[in-house]
């Protein structure tokens, strides 16, 4: 095991012994004293943050991707105000649940306690450094952050700052570490490292989340990638077609639980299809149509043939590939072939279409008549958000604090021994 | 991948489709078909255990793995009427929970679902095929099982005649499948099936598990392995230190829930720990002690100096590690040192060191004044089990059926989009 792994391992796992049994109160205050400390020194992270955009501007790196490095005045305020608002929100920790009182007097719960370290791998936006030592602190975990190259000295500086503000407020100044070395190597010794670490979070593309899965022995939280369809039933409701779709497809076509595939009915196709096809193509996306949809549209929009890949593309773009079926089954069989399980929805006024789209579908979350872009921590009112899970283990879709526990049997007797 | 592990996976997929959409009637109407079928087939069974038996003899088998591995008329009965006793349990599928209303009018509820498909790796216990078939019939699972070499034409039996009883009750035939091959590659091809199984649940020894952590790219439920400690207070009961110890220590000493450390505190370790050693020996508890231990007991009993790995040694034998601590917290210290977070006891009448021990530890199950031989999920009313797990993600201690589900997230709306 790589030495700054185990350094750091060792030191979280103290941290959170400490941690884990702090108030509420003294973890807020943790992060109080971390938003107060951001503000403070602003001049520290923003000069941190000039000599990484600087770098990144030499190495060629696109203007989308130096945005996403970029910090502001005013974007470390909405850092600070996010710790803040972190800790504003119900303590996850404590709760007894599933309480019993067995025949032989043994009264038993499930107690909610932190789940322990939590490594969290990420790329280049270092907002997320501060956005995870918030939510891991409020919930009385420690983390071992591993960032992006291109946003280390940002990073450093920040989690220099988070670090100081817990041990200004008592916290353990280990509860939230910076993995400094910045060898690749080290990513997989990272994921290895299960002596230390109890969960791995990795916040990134695909090929992130399949290193993650392929090297780790730490259980690991996938998700973030959705291959999302919208089905418009034969029994849609017209005028909730187009803005759902529109607010799907192209409110903010980068993000996981934007629309992918318009599965559409054939009944409905050649009076729905077209204002779909019009409000889209307005707004530059492009379409991708099977062999039905093709032929309804290309008189009139500029379609191109779908390739069958496009049918298991998470495009991240203004692109949408479009299906014409010929019943609820055919869209339900399509997406369980195609699904990667994130976000789907139905368009319909009818009962009995709505019940089987949601009763039949396994995906993290099914919609009717809504938006796919509520799949969100923040819109589900979870108040925070630390991934959005697409595995079926621990927890599935938005992951707020919640998720980020566990639990362990508390078992209170009176001498009671097994028969 | 191999070919016999992506047949089995797809197959798997199709079934699972099918079985999660049954109802709780329709489920326990196939864990009935199933077990009468093990009662109508008892012959052919037993004819197939017969040869593994006799292979096992000719293959210098131990006596006390022949009879793991040995299946009679009684053994067969107990296995269908715990099939039966399965189907008589709550349905744990499709409850709703954590419903709210947002301001907007989404109604959000997440629903309980079945995980999917579980890969089960286990070997000699023939009754495990149908324990696990059961436990996943009846939570809407399907079911991919690897069993060891030695019981392979009893567990094919069993095998067939759940799928027979599947059959005959219109539940899929595949809902429940036998990997064939012997060949031990197949294990690891089938720890990185992740395109058809959702989850491993290895059922054997410590290298088993450690394996399947090495190899899977699917989530694995680790556990069943324990270094049970109980702690003997200061203010500990000394009428039920011998009780709790001796349930714990000699009940069943084979298995993970019992104790293989015993703690004292100082102050009562010369009045408590003679009468203690006194049980132990009588029932051929061999006893291996640290040096306070040791000074107390050598004089009158056959005790042996403890070497360092004896309190990192979950000895599944009559064999305890004693050791005097000074304090609660160096109690705490060694848990925390040494524990492999299954199960934790203090013996104690006081209120304070009862609470920071259950508060303090963050083991699966932490008991006060009671035997750790309780964490087990018959004990603790779940009615049946899986593993107890022991890692931190999804579900911790006893899994029953509850712990073979997730959740979706289902939103229902009226055309909401998001702003």
């Amino acid at each position: 095991m790589n030495e700054e792994i185990t350094i750091l391992g060792k030191q979280a796992k103290l941290a959170v012994r400490r941690l884990s049994q702090l108030s509420n109160p003294q973890r807020n205050a943790g992060l109080f004293a971390i938003a107060k400390m951001i503000r403070a020194r602003k001049q520290d992270i923003l000069a941190a943050n000039a000599e990484d955009l600087h770098a990144g501007a030499e190495a060629g790196l696109s203007e989308s991707l130096l945005d996403r490095l970029r910090l502001t005045s005013e974007r470390l305020d909405d850092i600070a105000n996010g710790v803040e608002k972190v800790a504003s929100l119900p303590d996850p920790i404590g709760e007894e649940f599933d309480s019993r009182v067995l025949d032989n007097g043994l009264r038993l719960s499930k107690r909610r306690i932190p789940i322990g370290v939590i490594g969290v791998i990420y790329e280049a936006r270092p907002n997320v450094t501060a956005d995870i030592a918030a939510l891991c602190i409020k919930s009385g975990n420690a983390a071992i952050l591993r960032g992006g190259k291109e946003a280390r000295r940002s990073n450093r500086a920040l989690a220099d700052v988070v670090a100081a503000g817990c041990a200004d407020a008592g916290l353990p100044a280990n509860s939230v570490q910076l993995v400094h070395s910045t060898d690749r190597n080290l990513v997989r010794e990272l994921l290895r490292a299960d002596d230390y670490i109890d969960m791995i979070i990795p916040r990134g593309g695909a090929g992130l989340h399949r290193f993650a899965v392929e090297n780790a022995t730490i259980p690991v939280i996938t998700g973030g990638m959705g291959v999302v369809h919208i089905y418009v039933d034969k029994a849609a409701d017209p005028a909730k077609v187009v803005p759902i779709v529109m607010n799907a497809k192209t409110q903010r076509p980068s993000v996981c639980n934007a629309m992918d595939t318009l599965l559409i009915h054939r009944d409905v196709a050649a009076t729905i299809l077209p204002v779909v096809a019009q409000s889209l193509t307005e707004a530059g996306v492009k379409l991708r149509c099977g062999p039905r949809a093709f032929d309804l549209l290309s008189g009139d929009f500029p379609v191109h043939p779908a390739e069958d890949e496009d049918f298991d593309t998470e495009f991240m773009a203004l692109i949408a590939a479009i299906k014409v079926v010929d019943s609820l089954d055919d869209a339900l069989d399509h997406i369980f072939e195609h699904s990667t399980k994130h976000s789907e929805a139905i368009i319909t006024e009818d009962y009995a279409a709505a019940t089987r789209f949601v009763n039949e579908l396994d995906s993290a979350a099914v919609f009717v008549n809504a938006s796919t872009r509520f799949n969100d921590g923040g819109q589900f009112g979870l108040g925070a958000e630390v991934a959005i899970s697409t595995q079926r283990l621990h927890a599935r879709g938005p992951m707020g604090l919640k998720e980020l526990t566990t639990y362990k049997w508390v078992v209170l007797g009176s001498g009671q021994v097994r028969p």
